[in-house]
């Protein structure tokens, strides 16, 4: 097993993993950093504490957004000055979309798949454009579609986008890209500017171990910073929020897209992981997640399970899903025995394989206690038939 | 002085006040109580910590904002079951304004007032509603107003507006209200239900202490919550969020206003500020910010300062204002001197009497400080003359 050579080893430890758990479910909540509960804990008691109203100026409060931004920018690969924290996902989506009808006004439709995660057809739905739901968007590209909407990494599957040439398809048919990099920032390297995407947000509280509801992001390249005009305007992303303007002048680029203030407690966890993200060499991170889940993904369909991921682990993100009629019961047996893995409706077993923490050790002991709870029927006790809120 | 029959003087050992500072920036941002920094720890290292995604059941992190939203609809007068913690006021604003004008779908007019908060004024552009702005909103009522939207207690001047009469006055006209309770929600008694106010939104980190940045409220009266739909629709105001539907069905009522996942930490942090006011009685709350603010204003109009607040104390929130050719330097000097007030452009310098922690004492000891930097002109110093990013 090739945990003894693995130049992310050192990373186990600036994590808190609680004894006894194998937690295959960082690509929906990353694990506590050590750091993160010093850093929270300072700016509760210090700089809100001691320096209240003055910490804006005091502890850089009023820069934190911006800075946590950029840092996530690094990550994912966009020009410096691009890229802000801001918002949840969802949000940030409405603010692309909007922005990116609205430079390309000529047309309406807004182009997606089915399978895409629902919100961001919900929110799709929430503009002025027209959505146009597909199974194969890239041949369904025309001169009617204006926004091209894709998550990189399927919530469901780990199906994964070839993000430059789809990038670049789209390019072809004259539409702009909004990507959802919910499942991938943090878990490979990207490189948003290099392949020419338009517009991006993401989820801070999965691979970049930002904390429960951490903040999103959103970034937008450098041609549309001139001209981008996002359609929900607050007095954060005014040119000069503390002049108290009667009209709304835009802040230049993406620093318009801020809305409201910022909830800085979330904010500064999500640094803390953002920063430990930022010391892993991604192409290492990149290399240790295909390994684990293609170890993990050959026991299981080895033992009969039905995969629902990409066979080519170039085709997937950092997760694998599995199709199952007794995928609850089972994915709640599991839990019990401390691997932690969630389900999805109806019937999908889902296990992420973030690299800063997880062994190949991990993955086989998951498998044993899985072959154990298959064998002895566990999964049957009706404890875990009944279902709970999050599933 | 009345410090010694204060029935609140309890409250001031209940937040963490650092010596020699007199706080007259509750209404920007509320300070540290006391019990906040072990919740915040322990929702970090217990909760995030040791439960990890297990938290969402185990530690109720799924129903923590409808949880500190019906707290925050008990201090607000709002009826059960109709008040949600999410997003920012402005996000929550604009969901508010689009729900309102599809319930009075043959108008199309937002109404507002000339000096109401510009975030509030830049979101109501964002709809697809026609946005009035006028002196006297209540005047300019007809038939063409779908929605009448003001701030309660004005950020700059501290003038209230009487909300029940100025409700009653719009739904003659057949308009609905969206009341934003930033500067009030916290600082005095609120009838919403009794008042017949239709949506209100407001602010977590001013008199509610939520710490900077905390997450926003969004209120809706009983009677449209059969009808109201939203104008952003995320998975967690679906009806059923774990089903993952291509299609949205809003949850019933308030709950389709949350659209992605709120920041655990700061809405924990929330629900410890929401908590200890609601341990306060609201009308010995009032009385006492009356009493604190008119002491204020009293000895501030004697020695020559411009008031722009109302004279008449009931027609006030708990701040008031002053302009001052020199406030912005005035301002700087107090704040070295430890007496925090803010300061809006162009010349207003702005104080804000929380009643939980301030004591009559406060406020003699802030009117002795400001004597001394107008007597010695400590204001003229070249450091306080230097625009800083936040005012």
């Amino acid at each position: 097993m090739p945990d003894r050579n693995d130049p992310l080893a050192g990373f186990r430890d600036r994590f808190v993993l609680p004894d006894g758990l194998i937690y295959l479910d960082g690509n929906s909540l990353g694990p506590l950093p050590r750091a993160a509960a010093a850093r929270i804990a300072d700016v509760v008691a210090r700089e809100w504490g001691r320096s209240l109203i003055r910490a804006w100026n005091d502890h850089g409060w009023i820069d934190l957004a911006p800075r946590v931004g950029e840092k996530i920018g690094r990550l994912i690969g966009a020009e410096a000055g691009g890229t802000i924290v801001a918002d949840s996902t969802s949000i940030n989506l409405f603010k692309c979309l909007g922005a990116a009808l609205a430079l390309r006004s000529d047309r309406r439709v807004i182009l997606t798949e089915t399978g895409n995660f629902p919100t961001d057809i919900y929110i799709a739905g929430c503009t002025s454009g027209v959505v146009r739901v597909v199974d194969d968007p890239v041949a369904a590209l025309n001169d009617e579609v204006a926004v091209l909407m894709l998550t990189h990494v399927n919530y469901r599957t780990g199906a994964m986008h070839d993000l430059p040439a789809v990038t670049a398809a789209a390019h072809r048919a004259g539409a702009l890209v909004v990507w959802d990099l919910s499942h991938s920032a943090g878990a490979m390297p990207l490189h948003l500017a290099r392949d020419g995407a338009d517009f991006a947000v993401g989820c801070g509280y999965k691979y970049l171990n930002g904390g429960p509801g951490a903040p999103a992001f959103l970034s937008v390249a450098t041609p549309h910073r001139e001209r981008v005009r996002f359609p929900l305007t607050g007095w954060l992303g005014h040119a000069d929020p503390f002049a108290f303007e009667p009209s709304f002048r835009q802040a230049a680029g993406v620093a318009g897209a801020v809305v409201g203030t910022p909830p800085i407690l979330s904010l500064a966890a999500l640094e803390v992981g953002v920063d430990l993200m930022l010391e892993a060499p991604m192409d290492a991170v990149r290399a240790k997640s295909i390994a684990l889940s293609q170890q993990f993904l050959s026991s299981m369909t080895a033992r009969g399970f039905v995969s629902l991921s990409p066979e080519d682990p170039k085709r997937r993100g950092s997760q694998v899903s599995f199709a199952h009629p007794n995928g609850y019961p089972i994915m709640r047996a599991l839990i019990d025995r401390g691997v932690i893995g969630d389900f999805r409706a109806p019937d999908v077993m889902r296990f992420g394989f973030a690299p800063l923490f997880l062994r190949h050790r991990d993955v086989s002991d998951a498998i044993a206690i899985l072959d154990d709870v298959m064998a002895t029927e566990a999964w049957r006790d009706p404890r875990f038939q009944e279902r709970r809120p999050v599933t």
